[in-house]
């Protein structure tokens, strides 16, 4: 057998790696593509020092490691071979280029599913901008209060905290959360019912793959929140848009009855109404006869800056038919990733498993601290605060608005939440007029952005994250370029 | 109209709850109920004063609430009455008790499937006993370092770090792992291929939701990981157990191919046998051929005790077939939950979307802080010091294993990893022992458990969660039970 010729090695001692570990990658990747053929003899120890001229540590190290790998063999005393790697074609490898997309893919059709859902309207910048909805004041966080409720979870029994965790949540924050939903929410459960979530939109994914089956019917608010239909989607089931009036979900007579109803009761997104108690029964007892789920997302209704809110859905008589989500990304920071599913009796077990075979659980430290955080008051604290700030917020938004918009867009009243939604006083398009926002530096995604029908042309403004001096500018800038 | 008794209330000064918000929920508790029914009348504020023993304000900040939410209706002059809630059978109301799991449920596929999968073989008790498998040792994490990091983190940009991130992970983070996974085990990626995981039991549940349809064949090795079988099983696909021999996973030749292979080359679990180079190269082979993907789950490669390991099937040329799923839980600790998934360049929108679907990304200010960990050193010391803490317990457990089962139990070599299967020596029922072991407080799952066919009896011991004295212990009380 002829002895390799290594002139194509490149050892460079400027890299990061050793020069050891360039000589071993690059003479796996050599063997592996087939350009050191199979029982060819490399040059000897000493030939290599000089041809590369490295020392002889660093050749036998990076040989050492291909002979223990099974890249090479050595027979004694006649010197190293390059070894048989059974390759059934090794012809084909060379071509084969690295990190290339397989030529011809499988896609099953809940890859294509996942690929084509998004849980947001596309932004131009990931940098949040006036108004990009739903996104909290996190500069006034009490990070600092955070951290010291942190701490004093670690200095407790921080050993236990670092082991896993209940997949279904820290037993601590699911009773806190029971206490605090009861109280300001009126959902009647015990902390057995709660799964503790990466996230309202954790909750959300997990009733899509766990409850139902693909082709299955789902109600869906339409316009709706994104990021439930894309959950519902990534599931493949047969998604079908209810139109929303001013009481809240239409309830369609004809329709075949759906396995689940997803809605937003305590203020419908983004349209702001607030279904009413009337039409909260109604559906629930269609619920009952027709046996199907109600997935109730409450996801703002801590900011209500007018009367005291309805109670949820859930506390309502008729409640082992509820799953009721909630998040804490709004009211405290989103980079957190904890959010809450409360479940009916019967569904507990299954929601435990999804959450497990999901993750195995979210991250033990920060459930404690939450916890804390809950049981203290500071989570209160901060909820009154935000209140208040967002209501001076609105204020200004409105009262700005109102004055420079008028006309062309108009606001419906603000009673809670996060985000207003305009309604053009035109035909034009929504979707266009967002664009031509968004190049001006104004991010306000169109209403048929959230519709899988045709809807009144309309942009949802957040108003939350930015301050009266912001507000006012933005707004200015979408009168200039809107020629108001 | 009559007037309504209300002298089922029951209002208690010595519970947390306020007396207004007392009156508040049981009056609401009444009318939904169909006990108070639509159109009495209630006593006037003044009868209401005397009968329940409560200041005027309690009474009217209940009932304020209750004619605001709709439960009630004021009319001026003549009293206050219940609503009309338009409750269609308001009879069967009563008939629901709180809670109460739903007559009959409708039960999805999937949920059939979710609820009888399980990550993990069952324990009689949550507490960490010797020799539950797959358990770091918690109490030599170096938490203030940690800590420090996390601070330092926060130092930086606190406000951007509690805002939304990238579904797909931080890109710091990223480009660290992609740094530290090529010099570690010869993985090939750019930052891009890699989603941030909570856990590799996501990476596992993404694989398994965003790749497979229903019925989709995928083969498993077996005895496996019950993680990867549960995500697979509550994905509804047709799982295909595959034998192992000693060179690793067999490649069946009369089979139909698969869509997914998943497989544990660096050291199967729980067997512990590392795959050949002939059977790595002849499975991507397998793979590129066939058109299916190779789940390569890395779950514990950083403990190996011997010879460097061989690098990760992904690293081989045809890695374009190859998802690599690996861990921070084992190396850091568990209730962190954060893990990764390396994808195919073709993949890498799909599994972004399917992160941000299922929950938006992982929790920011743990990736920062895992970033500093692994480029400042902090991760490679301390995979180093386990490596020697766990070589060390792995020595004690060998050494009084072999003194203390001999006859009764073998053990091969330990290599790598943080727990040995051992073999029963007669073909007694592993999992009838392992239930007699519980009982004496020692928990050592039989392989049985991990297995889909039958399987060799044998008991899996994990080693490093446990200092010497407590494995010796347990060794002795295994002993004692076994009357050996």
């Amino acid at each position: 057998m002829p002895v390799a010729t290594l002139n194509m090695i490149r050892l460079d001692r400027r890299l990061r790696a050793s020069l050891q570990s360039q000589l071993y990658r690059q003479l796996r990747e050599l063997i592996i593509s087939g350009k050191l053929q199979t029982g060819i003899r490399l040059p000897s120890t000493r030939d290599l020092v000089g041809q590369l001229d490295v020392s002889r540590n660093t050749i036998v190290y990076a040989l050492d490691r291909l002979i223990g790998e099974g890249y090479l063999n050595s027979r004694i005393g006649s010197g190293i071979y390059v070894a048989d790697l059974q390759q059934p074609t090794p012809g084909n490898r060379t071509q084969s280029a690295p990190r290339s997309v397989p030529e011809q893919v499988q896609t099953s059709r809940r890859t294509v599913a996942t690929a084509n859902a998004s849980i947001s309207p596309t932004y131009s910048t990931s940098r949040v901008r006036p108004f990009r909805p739903c996104q909290p004041a996190v500069d006034h966080f009490p990070l600092r209060t955070w951290n010291r409720a942190r701490s004093y979870a670690l200095r407790s029994q921080s050993n236990d905290m670092l082991r896993e965790g209940d997949a279904a949540g820290l037993l601590r924050l699911r009773r806190a959360l029971a206490v605090y939903l009861q109280d300001a929410r009126g959902v009647r459960c015990d902390a057995e019912q709660i799964v503790i979530t990466a996230g309202a939109q954790q909750a959300l994914s997990l009733v899509a793959t766990s409850l139902t089956d693909p082709h299955d019917r789902v109600w869906i608010e339409d316009p709706g929140y994104l990021g439930a239909r894309a959950a519902f989607l990534a599931a493949r089931v047969n998604l079908i848009p209810i139109r929303i009036d001013n009481e809240g979900i239409c309830i369609p007579s004809t329709r075949k009855s759906p396995r689940v109803i997803y809605c937003t009761p305590s203020r419908q997104f983004p349209l702001g109404t607030t279904m009413t108690l009337a039409r909260r029964l109604a559906l629930l007892e269609f619920a009952r006869k027709n046996d199907c789920w109600i997935v109730e997302d409450d996801y703002d209704s801590e900011f209500r800056y007018v009367e005291r809110p309805l109670p949820a859905l859930q506390g309502l008589t008729g409640h082992d038919r509820v799953l009721y989500a909630g998040s804490f990304s709004k009211v405290l920071f989103p980079s957190l990733r904890l959010g809450y599913l409360v479940v009916p009796e019967g569904l507990v077990e299954v929601f435990r498993k999804a959450k497990e075979i999901g993750d195995a659980g979210c991250a033990t430290i920060d459930q404690a601290t939450a916890a804390i955080f809950v049981e203290e008051g500071f989570f209160s604290t901060h909820v009154r605060r935000m209140r208040k700030l967002y209501r001076e917020r609105r204020d200004v938004f409105l009262e700005t608005s109102s004055r420079l918009l008028s006309g062309w867009m108009k606001f419906p009243d603000i009673d809670a939440g996060m985000d207003a939604t305009g309604w053009l006083q035109s035909n034009a398009s929504d979707a266009r007029i967002s664009r031509e926002l968004a190049a001006s530096g104004v991010d306000v995604p169109p209403v048929s952005a959230y519709s899988l029908k045709t809807s009144p042309p309309g942009l949802v403004f957040g108003f939350t994250a930015f301050s009266p001096a912001q507000l006012r500018s933005a707004l200015k800038a979408v009168a200039a370029t809107m020629k108001l």
